[in-house]
């Protein structure tokens, strides 16, 4: 990771394909490791898509977020199966074929370890878009695929984040955001006046209010977010002032 | 739940507001509940956005997706606080202001008991947009909004649920998406070419191919998914048929 430009902001897309997300089959555990990485990698995580395996909508998708993003993260739909479409419609979406790459069919070569074994469904795994890179895979056969800024990985999380920790040094990002946080065992309504005006003076933090409600009782978890440490040590100190005045003895400051 | 029109396909589409999940720090629990239960009342869910709590994001997703949608659900950021800021954009992307509701400020105070518990920040859970209807909040004070086709509910999971639980009987769904499977100990790219072919021969049947990696081991389960029982156990038996001639034993129907 690169951090380069500390003014400027980067931001990146996620978008994850794939029927079996939104049937509610398979939970999706792809964001929280990509967007905790991203914080460190100073790139904001600027939206998340769940879509299906559908051409269009993938190749939509992929051009829309590009455009808008330094970085567009695929997961999902890589393997050799028939539902199996993201590389040829990030292809279609470059307005670039596919064309066998003759790296990934040596990987695929030296994973299956005979030639008669590499069906045509394997061999659609050595498919890449013209002009694309490989991402290595060190779980199974299918490689991920960079084109531009945009990064197709697979959608099983373990293979994703390998691939996904391969891609992050040669990313480039600005100032790692920063988390901080105070809970206290008072309901957030209670907080929200006191919180708007601390909001009102630190517009370079951002202060989120996340209410929880545990054993029939509200807590509330106010997590403050920015690039600037000394903005960031203000910001925990008024707001732990503030739920000490609303009679929280021992704020967790974090 | 009303099955109405079992020709027509109903979509629906949910937008996750929330700079907590979109940051890594809150795991979105809410995408499965409500796919599931979608499944069962004959909607597709066509589209997932998990966006910032930033207006004119909010306004303009709302927009585009309840044009393309029978139905929007929203979850996240109809609290008390500064950052909750999902009704006042819901109601700007409709057009309309935000107004007191006394059916919601009569529950505030049934819930806060007196008057001068109810600051501004507390009164303003009770401000919902003209012509919105309340969806019921069981837990804390914070109704859900409906207006047009667009469901606005809490981002707290437990609440969530409750609220989605209640408007499900009032939706309209075409026919139950049925969804069957196959599992099998063998890795997926041995099956791809045979049950391409299944596929081809039932194109009203979707049939999803998820590779499983446990213990140094490939497995994979196959999924059908449609509305058609007896295409789908059709399906099911070629695919059994098809694991069983490629080396599995013992494949697990369900």
């Amino acid at each position: 990771m690169t951090n380069t430009d500390q003014d400027k902001i980067y931001t990146a897309a996620l978008i994850i394909i794939g029927d079996e997300v939104l049937s509610g089959r398979t939970k999706d555990a792809n964001t929280p490791y990509i967007a905790e990485k991203m914080n460190d990698a100073g790139v904001r995580l600027a939206e998340v898509r769940i879509i299906p395996d559908h051409a269009q909508t993938i190749i939509d998708t992929v051009n829309l977020l590009r455009a808008a993003n330094d970085y567009v993260f695929t997961t999902g739909g890589i393997g050799p199966t028939h539902d199996d479409i993201t590389a040829e419609n990030v292809a279609a979406a470059f307005g670039v074929g596919l064309e066998l790459s003759e790296a990934a069919y040596s990987d695929l070569l030296g994973y299956y370890k005979d030639e008669s074994e590499i069906t045509e469904s394997r061999k659609k795994m050595a498919m890449i878009p013209v002009g694309a890179k490989l991402i290595e895979n060190p779980v199974s056969g299918a490689p991920g695929i960079n084109l531009g800024n945009v990064y197709v990985m697979a959608g099983v999380p373990k293979i994703m984040q390998a691939m996904f920790d391969s891609i992050l040094p040669t990313l480039q990002g600005g100032a790692p955001v920063v988390s901080r946080s105070v809970t206290a065992d008072l309901p957030e309504s209670l907080i929200a006046d006191g919180l708007a005006e601390v909001q009102k003076r630190h517009d370079d933090v951002a202060i989120g209010s996340y209410p929880k409600y545990q054993n029939g009782r509200f807590g509330t978890s106010l997590v403050c977010r920015g690039v600037n440490e000394t903005s960031l040590g203000l910001v925990i100190d008024e707001i732990a002032e503030l739920v000490k005045s609303l009679g929280e003895e021992n704020p967790v400051i974090a």
